[in-house]
């Protein structure tokens, strides 16, 4: 990661945690309540998303401020999805932390994520933004973080469907990623270019950028997952398949595959007590395959693609950033 | 119930429901969400929040059509917190249907009631309504429905905790059903006065007409908890005793009972299998202290500042409705 790309990102990460904690002080009543909500926020993570809206709002030209009740918004909106999916899918932990239902139980871990989503809402309507955006922007604004949530929902619903089902197209693994991933980080970016005064194609190439580091991002995710050092990524590999998670790895795998090498993969795929040996030889077959190949093809077209979007913006350091940034999506080693 | 009342009510009904359908009209894709998501709106209701946002946008003198999509959007809200408040209290009925989570389980029942949720912005954001009423008074709306919301998540927690307290003050209940209830009412008739393009005392007459007629509503099912006929209430007499709901008339009660009848009472109070004379005994300890009589009273008292705040409305057919409204709270028996 480039010395500008990690300032930028650790000057976001403050700017946004001050924000948030403004957003959860006063009232706290019930106390339990606002604790649970709050863990997950406090546990840390990437702040991605935030980050997004403040370099999109930059780049059209704007005080970054104007965007910063938007950018705590997207980063609630994440947190609410994060809590109510660890429910779904019973994770213990996140962030390096037990995950909130375990903690403070499922029902009040519902009631906690609630509370962050409704706190989306509050955060982008919020007062100091008021001044600084027209009403009929602001609406634009809520508009998209309302579009991005329900795809949110959907893609969170596809995920868990797809779990149940042998074959999934590569066309329905985009879908689902998309809307459960790609989607919110170019909302990100095109709220913060709207907050920032963007012009109309301001902001769809900005979402485009976003959209498209966002396919990048998850691809490398699931490629990672299977190559990755255990000790450097933080999770055991081979987890996804354990999980029986349809990655993009796998669906190529599954469909170029000869048939005794699909049978391994079956044999093994969503297997909670699939033994090293046996995720060494599906990962294996992945190789011999190509597939990890092919998703790291797809990975670099996807990050050009992320590129392209930002030709039209004339040199700056917020545009250095964004392209580092996508860049880092492919450099990165967890 | 007047006719009149009666009448309005399924005007109302009607037009909400025929609203509804169009917003889960289109893509729903993943089916499955979307059908679990509109399960309990297709069980019924008495729809009495859209109804008084309708009422209270036609008592400002506006037509109807005005504050529709609001009305959706606040039954949207309603039937949201339903389907998680039924999860967390693990209840397998409502509305004379199982509940979401029974049918689909918790995962997808967290997902419908948050797609439930979002579809409450979808819809107070939706288009029809942006021709009619200007882009800062929809801002004030949204705000309304956010604050609205964070209240009920609040009351809800303040609920489930209250839940492991013995004692529970008069001061706390008021403030546990003014936000988990009553605030939701308030706002309904609200947001309805502002869609309307009411002023601002007339928004705060309807607020505090709604929010006392709340509280009415909430005390009165409270005392048909105790009093009502079984078969005419469709739940069992001394449910809320069983589950430990405490309620005023229990708070009452429980501070003007002798200390063998406070023993009494909390023998019974929270256990599941208390047989029928047992509930028959707490009854007759809550009628012999006069908590019965106290409740009656309060709800009386509520209707009657109910009733108080639309004085200053010109008479009109739409504030006998809500007058009439105000009444049916008290004399109805389920």
């Amino acid at each position: 990661m480039s010395q500008h790309l990690l300032d930028a990102l650790s000057a976001a990460t403050a700017e946004v945690n001050q924000a948030i904690h403004v957003v959860f002080e006063g009232q706290r009543d019930p106390l339990k309540l606002y604790d649970a909500s709050q863990h997950l926020i406090d546990a840390g993570g990437k702040r991605l998303r935030p980050f997004l809206v403040l370099q999109a709002c930059e780049l059209v030209g704007s005080r970054r401020d104007a965007a910063l009740p938007v950018a705590v918004a997207v980063e609630l909106l994440h947190t609410f999805t994060l809590v109510h999916d660890d429910i779904m899918d019973d994770d213990d932990r996140r962030r390096g932390m037990p995950t909130v239902h375990t903690v403070w139980g499922t029902p009040l871990a519902i009631l906690a994520g609630d509370l962050l989503f409704v706190k989306t809402y509050e955060a982008a309507l919020a007062a100091p933004h008021a001044r600084m955006i027209s009403p009929r922007r602001r609406l634009k604004i809520l508009n998209l973080l309302t579009a991005a949530t329900i795809s949110i929902c959907e893609g969170q619903a596809l995920d868990m469907l797809f779990e149940d089902r042998d074959l999934i197209t590569e066309k329905e693994y985009v879908t689902m990623i998309t809307k459960k991933t790609a989607g919110l980080l170019a909302t990100s970016a095109r709220v913060g270019a709207l907050a920032g005064g963007g012009k109309a194609d301001q902001v769809r190439r900005l979402g485009r950028y976003a959209y498209y580091a966002g396919l990048a991002f998850q691809v490398i995710d699931d490629y990672l997952g299977v190559t990755a050092d255990e000790a450097v990524l933080g999770k055991p590999v081979g987890s996804d398949l354990r999980e029986g998670k349809k990655t993009l790895i796998l669906i190529h795998a599954l469909t170029h595959a000869t048939d005794a090498q699909r049978q391994q993969v079956y044999a093994v795929l969503g297997r909670d007590d699939a033994a090293p040996s046996e995720i060494d030889a599906v990962n294996r077959i992945l190789r011999d395959v190509g597939s990890l190949d092919y998703a790291l093809t797809k990975a670099h077209r996807f990050v050009a693609a992320a590129k392209r979007q930002l030709a039209a913006f004339p040199p700056s350091p917020t545009k250095e950033i964004l392209l580092d940034l996508a860049e880092y999506i492919i450099s990165r080693k967890y």
